[in-house]
């Protein structure tokens, strides 16, 4: 019976898992989108959001079925309770994506980026796939070391999200007010990926080591 | 043993309502502090929100110390799981009503809202509070009929927002790109308040009859 349990449980983180890597690249083809002013890649990055959602119900069917017919107590509990939490991270990291893309399609057939700023953007996306990649690792292999790493990372989008919005509004910005609150908007979408990258290690962290926050 | 069940989680349920009145609160207060510039206001509403993360915390571990001990199936269990999911998107709104009480700070001893915009942020601080109070109403009654205005509440919401945009990026617009940027960003944060009412809501509609989305 247990062994049944583990082994389902497994599957599910595995299905998680590979949730991440489809939100990962949906967040890469939202930046390519916005970046290379690419309507077919912003519309795939929109039309895909359904397939992860259905995929996140999916999981949780089997999340909750897990938890209706075996009953775990202490950490297995928590365990699929975090899973249901990753899961509700992971919707909300695909939904942003979606919104990246729809600023992208707003502003064709340019960029919504000015050309001075694609360094900016880029550096902030590399950062959210990179938190996200490192998000995947620490869910599959429980590392708790790594979600030190990842809290590191958090501190650079902070870092590039002020500088972002001190381009923004300093002096020399001439691009009008319209790519100002495009870019603002990025910015915080961008932020929020992260965010719930953070949120997903900070969950198996507490896991782990009952250390932090539940939330 | 099932009498003390149906206790404990009218109990929760309770104290979720009233975290919820806690919250409406928060919201009320940031656009307060940030319509008239008032700083301690602003503070009070940073400073509190300490308080609804001890609050969300305590109940989750009620909540999940239910679900241990009684393990409930089918209905119950998805219950105790919803009510997971709506602390998490109480907490959520309690953070956005910082982020609006941060830009009210940073702008102080302005109003971060120019003055022919104060009647379009009223109204979009007034709907997200009617939200929140529908969405308090629909928990604690389980009233599935009061869902559907929620949704056309939302719907105003969604059209105020464009309304805002469509001012800061209108020809006539001359406030320069900083208060453009924080009425982009505080437009954003109204928007999702208002989500977050909404999927309490659509939670409640999914346990009472089982239509519509699980997340």
């Amino acid at each position: 019976m247990r062994d049944q349990y583990y082994e389902q449980l497994d599957a599910i983180v595995d299905d998680l898992v590979s949730l991440t890597g489809t939100v990962r690249r949906a967040v890469a083809e939202s930046t390519k989108a916005l970046l290379e002013a690419d309507g077919a890649i912003a519309e795939s990055v929109i039309a895909g959001d359904k397939d992860i959602d259905e995929a996140t119900e999916m999981i949780e069917e089997r999340a909750l079925l897990l938890l209706a017919t075996q009953q775990p107590v202490a950490t297995d509990l928590r365990q699929l309770v975090a899973t249901l939490r990753m899961l509700s991270d992971l919707q909300r990291m695909g939904d942003l994506s979606v919104h990246v893309a729809k600023v992208a399609r707003r502003r064709m057939p340019d960029s919504a980026v000015p050309l001075n700023l694609h360094p900016t953007i880029t550096r902030m996306a590399a950062v959210a796939d990179s938190m996200i990649d490192s998000a995947s690792r620490i869910v599959a292999n429980r590392d708790v070391a790594a979600a030190a790493q990842l809290e590191d990372e958090d501190d650079e989008m902070d870092r590039l999200r002020r500088e972002l919005l001190r381009s923004l509004l300093g002096d020399d910005w001439d691009h009008g007010v319209e790519p100002a609150v495009d870019l603002a908007l990025l910015g915080r979408y961008y932020e929020r990926i992260g965010d719930h990258a953070v949120s997903m290690a900070r969950r198996v962290v507490y896991l782990v080591t009952g250390q932090g926050q539940l939330t």
